[in-house]
């Protein structure tokens, strides 16, 4: 056996920032000093996905600059960072092994994801050089990065019969609802397999429409977790893992030496953080995508519409809990067709948050548009315009209280509006962030409940939960006089956008072929309107925007 | 010699539309009957790009069953349509060839582009079968798939050696400016090199941000153009080639037997249309992309904002000349800071297009914002957020108009603008489609100047052309008071945006490293602006939009 000090370094870099990530690395390295290795997540000096940032031939030298000032400042305690490399032709996502102030190896990452929210072909080259180990701590360790993990026969593989005593996989691996299962289900069966422990690092925090959620862990070559990682916060987790000397006395693959084993002090033992409840996880995953979103974009404040629905009013909590009460501040702007309980409601949940608000009523605005209307164009607005221009007039002034004083606003659609097209484009829609925009409405639901029961209390008042939904832009107005129950519609929404299934496959699965028409089309129909809504974070298997990629001008019916 | 009569179909498909596009090659079988052979465009069958609606198995089966029903109408004259190809596990981007009621071959597209605009390995597999001929009015040709033909070592160079008689590239290839010259001078090369004849077929017509242009041409033997289809235009041409018999006796790769020589009534020599100039084909581009963005959707009318300057003045001409005069609305809004002449001009240029027009002034809509301003916040609206108000009022109004007429609304604002957002998002950017995102500024002022020349006649009115251009947003604005003069910001964002240079290298380009600084950081934090801003046509090597694909979150200066 031999005891191998690990460091888990769980980190939240922020994209393109080079300086402020070697800083974020460099605090940890002291109080790693005493581990044989510390390993970061993938891209973890520059920040993930780069995105076309990786076409700028200047932004591939500054990294590697910053990689090289990082190397200098390591230790006795071998650091794995990722970085994009280079030959100076192709770019390759890449992890460097830094130890005594020099960079001793690299792995490039061989097999790269160009499906659903990832572009890694066209942004990276696949690396080729032949595998090997590398001994740190007395112990054989075998490097991958992310999707290395997920191939059959990829270089894992190689690396087991190679000799590896220890697998470490570096990820820079998004959230999906169940994701963290799928992970942790892979690596039990790879750990059995091959008779090996596995660690999985992975990187947190938000980065435009994506979450990394961290939940790091560590098999033992039972396949049984040993090690994890809280979710979604930053963590160092130091543990010393017993592994045992490999049955074939020599290894397959070439070896680098990088570093001996060591007499530690005492024993650390692995920490596990539990897993997390449905609710619970995704609340955090919206909670810590808005944050970082606002906050890695250099604002603090936000406001948002407060209409007295449940959608606006998850979409307060989540920022009250993400940024603190006093950097929220709720609008409401009730029109000549805004009940009275939906302001009482409004304010009653202002009161539970303790954040800020502003009642600016549109009534006069509007007026003055229809008065304008009439006088210009000798005719009445009413309908669906009227309807879009309440919105518009919401947009305008979120906007403007936003322009005034350095606010963000955050828009409260939810992902069965957003596939419907249930919205008003530059109205409820016009923001920076949509922060529930990959939730179904009955997951908006099941977090609103949540959300009260995690503390006991009312936070969201039951009469904002229980009411029928509703627009409340003409008289009497309910989201069901246009769209089926939302236990139908979502059912049905997540088949077509997630399953990919067509208008004919939809029947045959039982869906009611009148509903089916009228969504389908809804859906295809309102892509124009999605393609201009703001980013927000992804928590499916597939969100709209950099997810599901469907032209404008689209012909087929199915 | 043997004597080969092709048809070159460029025709307009529309993506999606299978039964739509059927129709479209079907009307074309009786006329192409008499040749030997009908060559369509890349995917002609489904229209292109798909992007992710190739995800879907269901659409998959329907686009095989419309080829079956294409396959059946085919008679003497084999026909050459694109499709996606599948083996039940892979989807390829594919030809097949059709004669006598059956598909007699088929190639799949070896060489898949996953840069720019393009992200073929997301959505297709590379064909790798095993290289073939086919045998089509006695001459031996062999097909390839458009980056196939610009893969220095790719199945071009498999099919001259293996005894090709003459090449046929099937394209979907989007205009940029410049691309012609770029397609004829390499097709040049290859027939010189291969001392074959070559034919280039490409698509025409708008797709969302791409445009095809057409311009399909033909190489003889010595990389002469011998024929040349319009540029933007559907258009099928009918010529007879004489076709050399190859030297080696025998093909290294087998051959698919089609048909043997025919007898052709008298003989057609090929047209060769003439090359455009610069401004002649960026217009036709813009206009193409318009047309067919409003007719594709379902729409047939536009409205736009005309200010008086000089962006909304191009961009109603191009509307009016898109898609007709009386199908072009202009909107004035004049605020209380436009100036008189602005609202001369404009009057002066609808009347020279024959185009509607509105006069909507915005001043009591903008007081009565001011005044409940005022009373709810007891505060003034001033600066930047009240310039914003004045184009998000304008904003609502035109989409107003739109929602209440059934138009759509076109955008004005240029590539200048959009790169350092000087533009009010949900105000001068709310539209459905952006006509000259991807043009300069200094392009605007080229492309208005040979509108004027085209007619020999003032339809722009000089005085929109000459004066310094403003946003009017204030008392006395002009661009110039926030950006450098366009002669001097143009090139700088052409080397930073379509240069992938970095700050530092841009200053040692030249560039004044005070003004570098300024734009680089006004580009970069413009990003989210972009994100929002509808689509528009593509004209330059890099357009925003799927083409430069950056995080919003992005802390790299440079």
């Amino acid at each position: 056996m031999e005891t191998l000090r690990l460091a888990i370094a769980q980190i939240n870099p922020v994209v393109g920032d080079l300086e402020g990530n070697v800083d974020l690395i460099r605090d940890l390295i002291e109080k790693v000093e005493h581990c044989d290795l510390a390993v970061f997540g993938e891209m973890s000096l520059t920040g993930y996905p780069l995105e076309d940032l990786l076409l700028k031939p200047g932004f591939i030298a500054d990294n590697k600059n910053a990689l090289n000032d990082l190397a200098s400042m390591s230790g006795d305690c071998a650091l794995v960072v990722g970085f994009a490399d280079s030959d100076g032709e192709n770019v390759y996502n890449s992890i460097a092994i830094c130890h005594r102030g020099k960079i001793v190896g690299s792995y490039r990452k061989q097999n790269l994801p160009n499906v659903e929210v990832f572009d890694e072909v066209r942004n990276f080259s696949s690396g080729s050089e032949p595998l090997n180990l590398f001994f740190i701590g007395g112990v054989k360790i075998g490097f991958v990065i992310c999707e290395d993990l997920w191939v059959p026969d990829g270089p894992v593989r190689g690396l087991v019969d190679g000799g590896a005593q220890l697998i470490i996989a570096v990820n820079g691996s998004p959230f999906h609802q169940g994701k963290q299962q799928e992970r942790e289900s892979l690596v039990n069966e790879i750990s059995q397999k091959s008779n090996l422990p596995i660690a999985y690092v992975n990187l947190v925090g938000g980065q435009d429409e994506l979450v990394f959620d961290g939940g790091s862990f560590i098999t033992d070559s039972a396949g049984e977790v040993i090690l994890r990682s809280s979710r979604f916060y930053e963590s160092t987790i130091i543990a010393d893992l017993s592994i045992e000397k490999n049955k074939t006395t020599e290894s397959h693959l070439p070896v680098t030496e990088v570093s001996s084993t060591r007499n530690h002090e005492g024993r650390i033992d692995p920490s596990v953080a539990p897993t997390l409840k449905i609710y619970e996880e995704l609340y955090l995953a919206l909670m810590t995508a808005t944050r970082d979103y606002v906050l890695k974009s250099g604002f603090h404040q936000v406001c948002l519409g407060l209409s007295g629905g449940i959608d606006s009013a998850l979409v307060a909590a989540i920022a009250s809990d993400a940024l603190g009460p006093s950097n929220v501040t709720a609008v409401m702007m009730p029109s000549r067709y805004s009940s009275d309980h939906s302001l009482t409601d409004a304010e009653q949940l202002i009161e539970n948050l303790g954040i800020a608000s502003i009642n600016f009523p549109i009534k006069e605005i509007h007026s003055t548009f229809s008065e304008q209307w009439a006088l210009n164009l000798n005719e009445e607005i009413i309908g669906v315009t009227d309807e879009n221009l309440q919105a518009r007039i919401r947009g305008v002034l979120l906007m403007a209280f936003a322009n005034a004083n350095g606010w963000l606003v955050l828009t409260t659609g939810n992902k069965s509006e957003a596939a419907v097209g249930y919205s008003t484009l530059y109205g409820d829609t016009a923001g920076a962030y949509a922060v529930i925009k990959d939730v179904y409405k009955t997951g908006v639901y099941g977090l609103a409940r949540w959300r009260n029961e995690s503390v006991g209390n009312e936070i969201i008042p039951h009469s904002i939960i229980d009411k029928p939904p509703s627009a409340e832009l003409r008289p009497d107005q309910r989201d069901d006089q246009s769209l089926p129950s939302y236990d139908i519609l979502d059912p049905l929404l997540k088949s077509y956008i997630e399953g990919d299934r067509t208008r004919a496959e939809l029947v045959e699965d039982g869906f009611d072929p009148k509903i089916v028409d009228e969504i389908v089309q809804l859906v295809d129909t309102s892509e124009y309107k999605r393609r201009q809504n703001p980013p927000g974070v992804r928590v499916t298997q597939k969100g709209f925007g950099r997810d599901r990629r469907l032209p404008l001008v689209n012909k087929y019916k199915g």
